[in-house]
């Protein structure tokens, strides 16, 4: 099985091509090559498919090339990433698969446009995104009121005062159940200058990591709309810079664009006998190492 | 630059073939590499050299074919590794580099050999042990009695009666700064069965670790010692059950072997535009990650 990892701002990612649809990538196996001592380790897979070979693509054609079938590190199936896709759409330029510098990918969210910006940058279409009411999340014992932001996944983007390091995200953040039935991704998020903010961030279901894609728009959004600037027509692009690295987000209520580095750091083959281990042959690590508290870089 | 990543009970090494000694492996491309979430991954790099490339063989040859050039995650250069020789010689056999089953090794601590055992089993001498006297560790805010023992590095063994995952081993421990002067790895062991311990272990400058291999001999020697078995002749072997897996030891005075599973799992090509990325190009990934507490499997 080949394979290639790479990252956004530190979110990482094994890619594997499989333009024929013919690989059974079960949550174990995801789970096995997301293990960070045991496998190649990653926050996810991102297994390239190209639409025409997928079930019912005869029934429904897709004007994207490529499907990115995405699974967070314990094995479930997941939407979208904008960290993620930047990523999916360098590997496919670089190997001669697709061609850009404009490519449509289509993912369980319906079909994203990503652009191949200079020098290893990539943009992509988040979507539309829609503010809710306030409320709050309690982080590492401190309440925050913080603004309902939906970027096809819920956020509570929480604007605060102070550094955002200052704040213990290990633990998941309390909040309201009742407004967030399905929890939530808690962003906190600090002015730092004209058009730029900081932000930490909690995932649901994954913990504190190095960044996220629909977390940095909604964190611009909420800065945004603390600005007065939201909702309005064409919006000034923020820069958000997280624990991973930097991004940019040009907030939009119909297509909020998100631009920031996509890297390949190698690529290589899994190991047969590793792919098909004897049962009962030694333990295995936990999956991913979500919980873990990064340290910001 | 081509890598193989491999593990020994979740201990995880990449692996760089350099037969001709002509890579710049400097102490922040390890860095790089070892960074689990924007570079490969690693608690430490092997690097394969052939022993005659090294300079100064020709005064000095070497009965071992390979000198494993041993790296921390941090940069730091390191002596051996009963772990990573172990994946060092699967790596070396599998790839028709040296013939097994005994196959002598170079390292900086000497030449140590190892042999393949079946189904990826690899044994390892890992040379003279001794015992110092006792000393004491306050691990997680608790004070434990240990054995200080010498595999080389400096370790305390700790017997205790509770199981070990009940040590809250995150921190790093306090001891006898008088009797450590240049710091210890501190085991704790607890007797689980006949000839069977369980070990968590803190590694001085590393944290908290899945498994280390002169750990695991440190507390087979402190069992034995308890069990009023050493000093002896033939001693029996130990099961060591660590985090990461399991790992069995026959200590000796001379010539302690340790016996556990290598582990190859995948093999591949560094990015080029990785390997020499242009300066001030976003933030780099602080060097592993120890510390963080390994969720035991």
């Amino acid at each position: 099985m080949r394979y290639a990892k790479g990252h956004g701002t530190g979110n990482d990612f094994i890619i594997v091509p499989d333009a024929d649809d013919r690989l059974d990538i079960s949550a174990d196996l995801v789970r096995r090559l997301c293990a960070r001592r045991t496998g190649l380790g990653a926050d996810g897979v991102l297994r390239a498919v190209r639409a025409v070979a997928l079930p019912g693509a005869a029934a429904t054609p897709s004007p994207a090339q490529w499907f990115m079938d995405y699974r967070n590190a314990d094995g479930s199936i997941a939407e979208m990433c904008g960290n993620g896709i930047r990523v999916f759409a360098r590997y496919l330029i670089e190997h001669g698969l697709a061609v850009g510098p404009d490519l449509d990918i289509a993912t369980r969210a319906g079909i994203r446009r990503v652009r191949q910006e200079a020098a290893g940058m990539f943009s992509v279409d988040m979507g539309a995104v829609s503010t809710g009411g306030s409320g709050w999340a309690t982080i590492g014992g401190r309440r925050c009121a913080g603004l309902a932001v939906c970027v096809g996944n819920p956020h509570l983007a929480c604007l605060v005062s102070e550094p955002v390091a200052d704040f213990d995200l290990s633990g998941p953040p309390d909040f309201d159940a009742a407004q967030f039935p399905d929890g939530v991704n808690v962003e906190l998020v600090r002015v730092i200058g004209e058009h730029a903010i900081e932000m930490a961030v909690h995932e649901r279901g994954s913990g504190e990591t190095l960044s996220c894609g629909t977390g940095a728009v909604a964190a611009a959004v909420a800065a945004a709309v603390a600005a007065g600037e939201w909702p309005g027509g064409r919006l000034e692009p923020w820069v958000v810079h997280v624990p991973g690295g930097s991004l940019t987000v040009a907030p939009s209520m119909t297509a909020s664009l998100l631009t920031g580095p996509a890297v390949i750091v190698a690529q290589g083959d899994v190991a047969a006998d590793w792919l098909t281990p004897r049962p009962g042959r030694g333990p295995r690590e936990p999956a991913g190492e979500a919980g873990a508290r990064p340290v910001p870089s």
